[in-house]
């Protein structure tokens, strides 16, 4: 069976350069390498922990499919879809529940991790708790076998392969498909406020579609290292965050060892660096902003898109859940 | 808006006459009155369970079907159908379960007793704690006000409330409908040996289907008085269970209080009972089991009948989850 790639993004907010050398660029990249990778824009995933405010889940759906497009991601190319356009994933989740115990939910340490994070505890909503199920789901569905994943979503592959075992096993049958991870040497970007993680609600993030004076400000406002206080002082390159986003954008790598060094010794102010960093910013993003802005003016024609591509994921996840129901001899 | 009765029954065993005299008879009764009743056979609920096993589901669906045609519960009047071929519910399911918590779930009192019997724990499958949710769906999704329901059943739609008025008052909307139960005197069949419950496993429960040397064999071997040894002795007519099964369905109510005194005074035989409950069950399953027979030799055209009324119940559903989608912003 050839391979599948399924990958995809909550709507919950514009995309971010964080997300475009973590995982976009990648995209891009394969996007030629293997058959028309499924694309799925979570809007039911994001719902689990934004029940009480979908408008901002419906609202980002175009503003992620935007972003896609923008980088290169080409609809001929991919299978862009939206999550709860395919409600036979629905039908896969609530079979799948059966399956797997609550105690065994409970263990899932990603899971454990963002509850902490959103201090849930006992008043997890039930949709949050279970979402690596409903991803199951999503995978299985289209039997994807190659999931592009950071480390933090390996438990959600774990708990797919469990769950798609369990029933081959005992059913006898190989209708569902064990999924790997598609591990690539991703860079995550930290903030730029130089903490660990770049999102939107920190007010840290360099969005896809920021205009040039944006992004300028955003650079310049930089967290650097705070003992390089005058130029002629050595500086300390692990912790200047300005070396990060240059190791993850700059195309002359040489050039940037022999700065790294210059900066270790002293002589090299971080303005200097800054206004390198936005340039070559500026660079990459001008090309992927004026996309952007064809795009917005026909938001019909990307929705268009989208149902398109919601129709074909349909086609195949009502196929593999046909399999499915006739093991499960629902087959009436 | 017109009232709108939902009610079913978990296909996981033929019916017996404890489900007769708890819930059939009302239905046939009420059949004319309200407009439609949907009538659900809740494979997807009984999954929950016995998910290992589907096969005793989906085959108990065409048993579950000839009891309600033989008992009289008919077609034309009825929306019998079948839950997963109505795949909006699994939909509204996945929806509602980021309405509840986890907490919420696990106070369910029917539940924590189910979870109990079944000695689950922690290792409960995540589909078998939600099914209370499934619930709402099954009710919300047809806008059923009027749910027949024993005792043990409130907690389902107090929890049908809960989300319902939730999300109403959210969202500011009437999209969703609120319901109550249908109460009436619900006569409680004991098991055969006296035990609380009539049920399959159990093997101590009359089934609509039993062949007339089955029925006498299972009403003489019925649980009575222990301390009645001798005709002549005093018998106590409240652990008697055969009394139990004459109050359900003795058509001559006063002769039975007359019989009554007359095992309390002493001088009336439990065989003497037992003949005559057996020639009223007899007379009463006589024609359910012939009209069942004649199904039984047609199962195509009842799936047929179940389709049918499985296309109508989707119709229903989808139109409500289409106004529910549309107050989520999720109406692409």
């Amino acid at each position: 069976m050839k391979d599948i790639v399924l990958t995809g993004d909550r709507p919950t907010g514009p995309l971010h350069i964080g997300h475009y050398v973590g995982s976009l660029k990648k995209r891009v990249e394969i996007q030629e390498e293997y058959d028309k990778p499924f694309i799925m824009i979570a809007d039911t995933q994001a719902l689990t922990d934004n029940a009480h405010n979908p408008k901002k889940v419906s609202e980002n759906v175009y503003e992620v499919a935007f972003d896609y497009l923008a980088v290169g991601l080409k609809p001929e190319l991919n299978t862009f879809f939206i999550q709860s356009l395919v409600p036979e994933l629905a039908e896969f989740t609530v079979f799948y529940m059966n399956f797997v115990t609550l105690a065994r939910l409970k263990r899932n340490p990603t899971v454990k991790d963002e509850m902490q994070q959103k201090g849930f505890g006992y008043n997890v909503p039930v949709g949050f708790l279970n979402y690596p199920i409903s991803q199951v789901a999503d995978i299985t569905a289209f039997k994807a076998n190659l999931v592009p994943v950071g480390d933090d979503q390996l438990p959600m592959l774990e708990q797919t392969n469990e769950v798609v075992r369990h029933i081959n096993n005992h059913f006898n049958t190989a209708v569902l498909r064990e999924c790997k991870p598609l591990l690539s040497k991703v860079l995550r970007l930290p903030g730029t406020d130089g903490l660990s993680k770049m999102g939107k609600s920190m007010n840290n993030a360099i969005f896809l579609n920021d205009e040039p004076d944006v992004i300028s400000a955003k650079v310049m406002s930089m967290y650097t290292d705070p003992n390089h206080i005058r130029v002629e002082d050595p500086g300390n390159v692990e912790i200047n965050t300005v070396f990060k986003y240059l190791d993850a954008f700059d195309p002359e790598q040489e050039e940037l060892k022999e700065l790294k060094e210059h900066y270790k010794r002293g002589g090299l102010g971080d303005v200097k660096l800054k206004k390198r960093l936005n340039n070559i910013l500026q660079n990459t993003l001008e090309p992927i902003r004026q996309r952007r802005k064809e795009y917005e003016e026909n938001p019909e024609e990307v929705m268009k898109l989208l149902k398109t591509g919601s129709e074909y994921a349909r086609s195949v996840a009502a196929k593999t859940l046909k399999e499915l129901k006739e093991v499960f001899t629902l087959n009436y």
